[in-house]
C-alpha cells in the first residue's frame, strides 16, 4: 500500500525574503484597515486580519511592481484589496466546510457562529471593493469586481458538482481558475498595470498569475492526499469526505481497473466520503498523483515562458524562483 | 389583552404607479444581469432573480430622477445595482435566520442549503459592486461600496446584540439606519448625483432616502410584532424569537411595570424567544407599539421637509405620496 508521503512544515516559506519589508507595510495596512469598520464591528474584523497568512497574493503584485520600474503605494495596495477578497472567501469557505481551525486558530464560525461569519465575511469582501475606488481608476475597479466575482462563481461550481460523476478534468481546471486563479491574475495583472505596462505583457503577466495559481491549487489538492494533519496544520481529506473530485482523484478515475473505478464511482454516486484507505490500495494511485504532479509542472515551465518579457532583475528572478519553489512543493507529494 | 390587529394584503402596493414603465424596464433589467453569470451559475441566479420584489430602491431613484430633470438609464442602472445588493443581502439574511420561504416561495438556503447559498449572495454582491463600474464615476462606486459596507455591518451589530438587555433606541436606530437606511440613502442620494444636483441637495435628498428606510424598518419590526403571518405571507414573529430588540419592544422595556419589566429581562437575559402572550399582556403594550408609530410619523415629517427643495411635479408628488402611504401602513399597525 502507498504511504502518506509528504509532510511540510508550516515554517516553509514562500521565498519572498525580496520583498519581506513590503510585506511588512502589507501587514500594517492590513491590520489599519480595522478601523474603517464601525467600532462595533471592529473586534471581529481584528480577529481575522490578526491572522497570519501566506499573502502570496500581496507578494506578486510587489513583485511583479518591482521587476517592472519599482515598487509604488499603488502596488501595496492592489496588494492588500486582493488579500482582504481572499480572506473574505477564507471566512466564508470556512463556513461551507464547517472547519473550526485554520492556520492553528479557531476560525470565525467556530468562535461566533455562521451567522455572523457569513455577514463578516460580507463586510470584508465589500470593504475591499470600496478600497478599489481609491485608485480612482474604473479600469481597476472593475478587475478587482470581477476578480472577486469569479472566485465566488468557482466556489460555487465546485459546491454543486460534489460527488458528480460527470464532473471532467476540463471542469476541475475551469473550477480552479476561477477560485484560486482569479485573484492570483488579478494580483500580477493589476500590479503591471499599474506600472504602466502594455495591453499584452498586462495579460501576459495575467496569464502567468492564472497559471501559478492553478498551480498553486493543484499542490493544494494533492497535499489535501498526501499530507499529514498534524504537520500541515489544517484539516485535511476534506475534500475526499466532501466528495470533491480534485485533479489526482479525476486521473486515478481514469487509470484505475475497472472494478476499482466502479468501486469510486458507485460511492461519489451514493454521496459517500471517499476512502482513503480504498485510494491507496489502488495500483494506479501513485500514478494519478504522479501525473497530477506532472500537469503542475508542465504549467510552472509556461510560466518561465510568460516571466521572459522581464528583463533580469532581483524580483525577476525571485518571480522564477517561486515557480522553482512550487516545483519543489509538487515533488515531495510524489508518492 | 391586546389583539393582533393589523393583516395587510400582499397586494397592498406602494403607489409606484407613475414609474411602472420603469420598473417593467428594471425587472427586465434585473433578469438580464443573469446571463452576466457563469452558464453553471445562471440558473441559481436566475431563480433569485426570477422571486419578486417591491423594487423600493429602484422605484425611488426613478421618481428622484424624474422630478429633476428626467429620468436616464443611469437612474434605471442605479437602482438595478442597490436591488441587487438588497437581494444578495436577504439571500444571506434567509441563512441567518434559516428562513424556508420568502415572498411565499422557497429561499435559496431551503433549495439548495446555506453553503451554496453563502457563494450566491457573494457572486450577487460581487456582480452588483463590478455593475456599479459601468458608470465610469469613482465616486459612485465608492457610494455605492459604502452602502454595500453599512448594510452589511448594520447586520453584524444586529446579530452580535440580540438578546442584549444594555441595547438601547440610539443603538437601534444606527442599526436600521446601517441596514435599510443606507441602501435607500444611496438610491436617493445618488440619482439625485446622477441628474448633477448640488452636494447639499443630494446630501438632503439622500437624508430624505435614510428617513424613508428607517420608517420602513420601523413599520417592519412593528409588523413583525402585530402581523398575521397567513396574510403577509412571511414568517412573523422571529424578532422576538431570535431576541431582536426593536422599536416597539424597547419603547415596552421603558413603559412596563417593574414587574413585567423584569421579567421580560429576565428571558432576554436567558437569552430565551420573548413570549408574544406575556407581551400582549402588559398594559403598557398598547402606547408601546403606538409611540414607534408616532416616531414613524416624525420622520415621514421630517421626510415630506426634506421632499420641499425639489420644485412641483408628478413625481415630487409621488414621493410625497409615498410618506403618507407609509404613514397608512403605520396607522395600521396601531393597536
Amino acid at each position: 500500500m502507498a504511504q502518506l508521503t509528504y509532510s511540510p512544515q508550516p515554517t516553509e516559506l514562500f521565498p519572498f525574503d525580496l520583498v519581506r519589508p513590503e510585506l511588512e507595510r502589507v501587514e500594517i495596512s492590513i491590520r489599519e484597515q480595522i478601523r474603517h469598520f464601525d467600532p462595533a464591528v471592529e473586534p471581529y474584523i481584528a480577529y481575522i486580519c490578526n491572522t497570519s497568512g501566506k499573502r502570496i497574493r500581496p507578494a506578486l503584485a510587489i513583485l511583479i511592481g518591482g521587476a517592472v520600474g519599482g515598487v509604488t503605494d499603488d502596488h501595496l495596495k492592489i496588494g492588500v484589496i486582493l488579500e482582504l477578497i481572499h480572506m473574505a472567501t477564507l471566512v466564508h469557505d470556512d463556513i461551507m466546510d464547517g472547519a473550526n481551525t485554520r492556520r492553528m486558530v479557531p476560525t470565525a464560525n467556530a468562535k461566533w457562529g455562521n451567522a455572523l461569519s457569513v455577514l463578516l465575511g460580507d463586510a470584508l469582501f465589500s470593504h475591499a471593493l470600496t478600497l478599489a475606488t481609491d485608485f480612482n481608476s474604473i479600469d481597476i475597479c472593475r478587475k478587482v469586481g470581477n476578480a472577486s466575482r469569479e472566485v465566488c462563481q468557482g466556489e460555487i461550481i465546485q459546491t454543486q458538482r460534489r460527488f458528480d460523476i460527470t464532473f471532467t478534468k476540463s471542469d476541475y481546471f475551469r473550477v480552479i481558475e476561477m477560485k484560486t486563479g482569479a485573484l492570483f491574475a488579478a494580483a500580477t495583472g493589476i500590479a503591471a498595470n499599474l506600472s504602466g505596462l502594455s495591453n499584452s505583457d498586462e495579460e501576459r503577466l495575467a496569464g502567468f498569475g492564472m497559471k501559478l495559481g492553478t498551480v498553486y491549487q493543484i499542490y493544494d489538492d494533492c497535499l489535501d492526499l498526501v499530507g499529514s494533519e498534524e504537520v500541515v496544520g489544517k484539516t485535511l481529506r476534506t475534500d475526499l469526505i466532501k466528495g470533491k473530485l480534485t485533479l489526482p482523484i479525476l486521473n486515478l478515475l481514469d487509470t484505475a481497473s475497472e472494478e476499482q473505478r466502479s468501486k469510486l464511482n458507485k460511492r461519489i454516486m451514493a454521496q459517500e466520503p471517499l476512502d482513503l484507505a480504498v485510494i491507496l490500495g489502488i495500483t494506479e494511485y501513485e500514478s494519478a498523483v504522479e501525473s497530477a504532479i506532472n500537469t503542475g509542472h508542465d504549467l510552472l515551465n509556461q510560466c518561465r515562458d510568460d516571466l521572459s518579457i522581464l528583463s533580469d532583475s532581483p524580483q525577476t528572478r525571485a518571480l522564477n524562483q517561486i515557480t522553482w519553489f512550487l516545483a519543489g512543493l509538487l515533488e515531495k507529494c510524489r508518492p
